[in-house]
Parts: C-alpha cells; structure tokens; sequence
C-alpha cells in the first residue's frame, strides 16, 4: 500500500490574490521579513498499488488528468509505502 | 533569506468532503486503487530572516495565530536557506 502526496502550486507567472492575501494579513500582523507568500494545495492519496512504480505512473496520471491544471499548476509528488 | 513551506491537513477525526469528493471523481475515471483523499494546503512563504532557528520560530507562530485553524487542522512545516 502507498501514500502519495501530491503538491499543487500556482505556476510563478500566474498571480496569486490568496497568497497575497496572506502575505498582507501577515505584515500586518508585525510579521515584517515576509516577502512573498504562495498558496498552493496539498492532496494526500492512499493507493493500493503493488508496487511503488505503478503507484508513481498512477498519480502522475491523476495529477495530469484530474487534479492539477497544468496550464496554470505545477504538480510534484512524494511516494511512500506504508503498512495497510 | 528562508523559504519556509507550511502543509496544512485537516485532523484525522474531521470530514473532509472535499477530500471525498477527489476520491469519487478518480473512481469514477476507474482508479480502482484509491483508499482514501485528504485535501489539505501548501503555503509558501519567502522569509528575510537571518537565522534558521529564528525563521523557524516565526513559522510556528504565524501557523498559530493565522495560517492554521488548529482547532480542527494539523500543521508541519520545512524550512530551507536560499539565496536571495
């Protein structure tokens, strides 16, 4: 069994109001070394998979197919085996 | 200069139907291996800090005070030098 986590961030040339959201709530709140904040989303996969290329080929699939939009979204992933 | 990326994921006790929602759509396009989806956020913010342990420090905080509901979510965070 596999667990993937998937990170989906804005590419750099696409504006970002919710990061910059934060990043003025941030200043505004005396946190004054904030430069630049992006936000991006986080999605944790379990997968029953028998092997950890089988389980990569898959997300990258779903990441292509599904989850991230890659006119706008960049996508990386980690895979780890864990215990069912 | 810091770079400091925050993931953000519900607790393991809360609903996500956001998460259950990603789960149904891959099973839908026959994904048969998906156990379980967990949506949750990547925030990354540039930090002008000086200091690893200082950076760190402030992450925490503003994970404390505005980037996480800890009520109902978890957070962990990596912290890298980069240059400016």
């Amino acid at each position: 069994m596999f667990y993937a986590k998937v990170y989906i961030t804005l590419k750099k040339s696409i504006a970002d109001p919710q990061g910059n959201a934060i990043k003025e709530a941030l200043l505004s709140m005396e946190y004054d070394g904030v430069k630049d904040v992006r936000m991006g989303k986080l999605i944790e996969i379990k997968l029953a998979d028998k092997s950890s290329k089988e389980a990569e080929k898959r997300v990258k699939d779903m990441c292509d197919t599904l989850l991230a939009n890659t006119v706008i979204e960049d996508y990386t992933y980690d895979i780890l085996e864990v215990q069912p």
